[in-house]
């Protein structure tokens, strides 16, 4: 299954990356041009990268990057430091910068910077590699979803688990674009995802891809369901416990028991690499807090066009801002994984796999 | 149990009404006088006034400013027209258009100003009593919910259904406000409420009230409860079916199954004319679809402090925004009505009962 992004997330340009600049999106599509440590630094911690494979992908290109101004040990480490700093709770950036460290480190100082490269471009195509193989194991669910032919089958998704997020087709959206690509009929129900509205870079990223969609108020979920206009929930997951539980964006867990209550099956589309065997259950996932700014304040354009900021409610307004929920394992219907669909409380089978073909 | 506004959100002022301008709020507090039939004409159909309790009150004032003008028949009827025609949806005005036209025309033309004003103030008087008497109600709910002594009780409500949207201590909020009189240790989570955020509205009201809160995204619901921070939730209503399916602000059902999910009590507060003794049930309930554009755009302030609208998304995104969603009776502890809490499958018993005291 061939997907090629409409505009790459990132892309190796001679000694250069060019990565898409995602603070403008959805409004402004501007490029950014990588050439230092500290611009892959800045692109990673000003979030003009976003998403668990595009951050990890980011940060070993940084490596590469850093190497082209010295590859002593030294440099390389400070190098590996600096980038592993930028979004200190991503698991994918340490998972990237620990495999770049372990594969530079004991070559000598003068392989390291072609090393480097090709490490990268590793990393690169195999998440794309995973994100295909998570799109064709989720296209047979909704092939088999697809009962009555007559009308398109309708997938509701939450946040942005796309081509945007990811080196490939994306994660929760990789079905969808295998299906789009087989020329299934299907539209995406798409939930604005308050409070930081993700479901906007969704929007963006199904339109740039040709796929039919509608944006939602989060709220919108239960009687959408209720009415039957939705066929099944798909989303992606930041952090899978070892018995199925799974945190993802706030609000997952609503739509999961809404998509339960009606009979509607929920998936959660994710790679091996999510999956934390150490963790136990949902019980023992930390639930980040993040600002109170991200609440009181919107980003948007203006009348004439240009990027404005509005306060929405007073700034000594006390606000509670979880910025993830764990859905139960007993509400999800299966883990859409490169190793293929797996029951929640089959997921330990996956420990000790190795990586599929 | 008195319940004083703290800024009124109508008064009568001589041969005027004031009414608190709800367009400004949360950002200015600022109020319109009212002199003219097309003056509360134009204060509805713009949302200066808003709530179903409070349009129906602002809907009885309007006639006696009509009929400052003119007491005749024809311009008596073509008042009760214009006032009707300004939300064809709301059940209130309807209610409250009728009972001043039963009132009024069978009198002669000499005495329908005076009795204009004198209905009006007692349909005034009588939401303010049916607010209290609501809270009454709902008080002993949250007294024996509040066993654990040495921490507040936290509410969770949607939307605005407090004394903002009433002409008393509101509905949802009333024993909130009952509670907080007698010292009753508590906090209330307000929920955002998107698409119209009129959660700010709430947490403006509470602020206004002295009443302990936070501000939420309305995802952050299951987390919350799953966490054990939420004690029971309360929510108005905008039209019960005769089974209990209610229909509120869209959103409600998801709170509501979220809350049933981990053994929370959840409780629609509503006044007997919520209920629709002809509607069976939730799927007779029709779902208004509202405008692309409360998604795609958003009011606030300015860097400067100036009200300014952004845009969120271009604005041929294609939306869907159903404004209600409808929760099963199902997923209803009970219904807090001026007769006393019923169980949803109970609510026939009120039919034909009469009003209380």
């Amino acid at each position: 299954m061939n997907f090629t992004q409409p505009i790459p997330t990132l892309r190796r340009d001679g000694h250069a990356v060019v990565i898409l600049d995602q603070t403008r999106l959805p409004h402004r599509v501007e490029t950014c041009r990588l050439e230092t440590l500290q611009a892959a630094c800045d692109a990673i911690a000003h979030m003009r990268v976003r998403g668990a494979p595009l951050i990890g992908g980011t940060a070993a290109y940084g490596v590469a990057l850093a190497l082209r101004e010295s590859t002593d040990d030294a440099w390389l480490a400070q190098a590996l430091q600096r980038l592993s700093a930028t979004r200190p709770t991503a698991v994918n950036l340490h998972w990237a910068l620990g495999r770049m460290r372990e594969r530079l480190t004991p070559l000598p100082a003068a392989e390291r910077l072609a090393a480097a490269w090709a490490e990268a471009e590793a990393i690169q195509q195999e998440d794309a590699d995973t994100c295909a193989r998570i799109g064709e194991h989720g296209l047979a669910l909704l092939r088999a979803r697809h009962a009555d032919a007559t009308r398109p089958l309708r997938i509701m998704t939450h946040c942005n688990a796309g081509w945007l997020a990811t080196l490939g087709a994306g994660t929760a959206l990789a079905p969808v674009y295998a299906a789009q690509a087989l020329g299934l009929p299907l539209m995406v129900w798409v939930s604005e995802t308050r409070p930081r509205n993700q479901g906007l870079l969704t929007a963006w990223e199904l339109r740039e891809a040709g796929v039919a969609h509608a944006l939602v108020a989060d709220n919108a979920a239960a009687v959408l369901m209720a009415s039957g206009e939705v066929d099944m929930v798909i989303t992606g997951a930041d952090r899978i416990a070892a018995n199925g539980d799974t945190a993802n964006k706030v609000g997952t867990c609503l739509k999961a028991l809404a998509a339960v209550d009606r009979g509607i099956p929920f998936y959660i589309a994710a790679p091996r690499s999510t999956v934390d065997f150490d963790c136990p259950n949902g019980e023992a996932i930390p639930i980040e807090a993040r600002s109170a700014d991200e609440l009181l304040e919107i980003d948007g354009l203006d009348v004439h066009g240009q990027p404005a900021r509005l306060r929405l409610a007073p700034a000594d307004t006390r606000v509670a801002n979880p910025a993830f929920d764990v859905t139960p394992a007993r509400l999800i219907s299966g883990i859409i994984t490169e190793f293929g669909v797996l029951a929640p409380d089959a997921l330990h089978t996956l420990r000790h796999a190795a990586a599929p073909r």
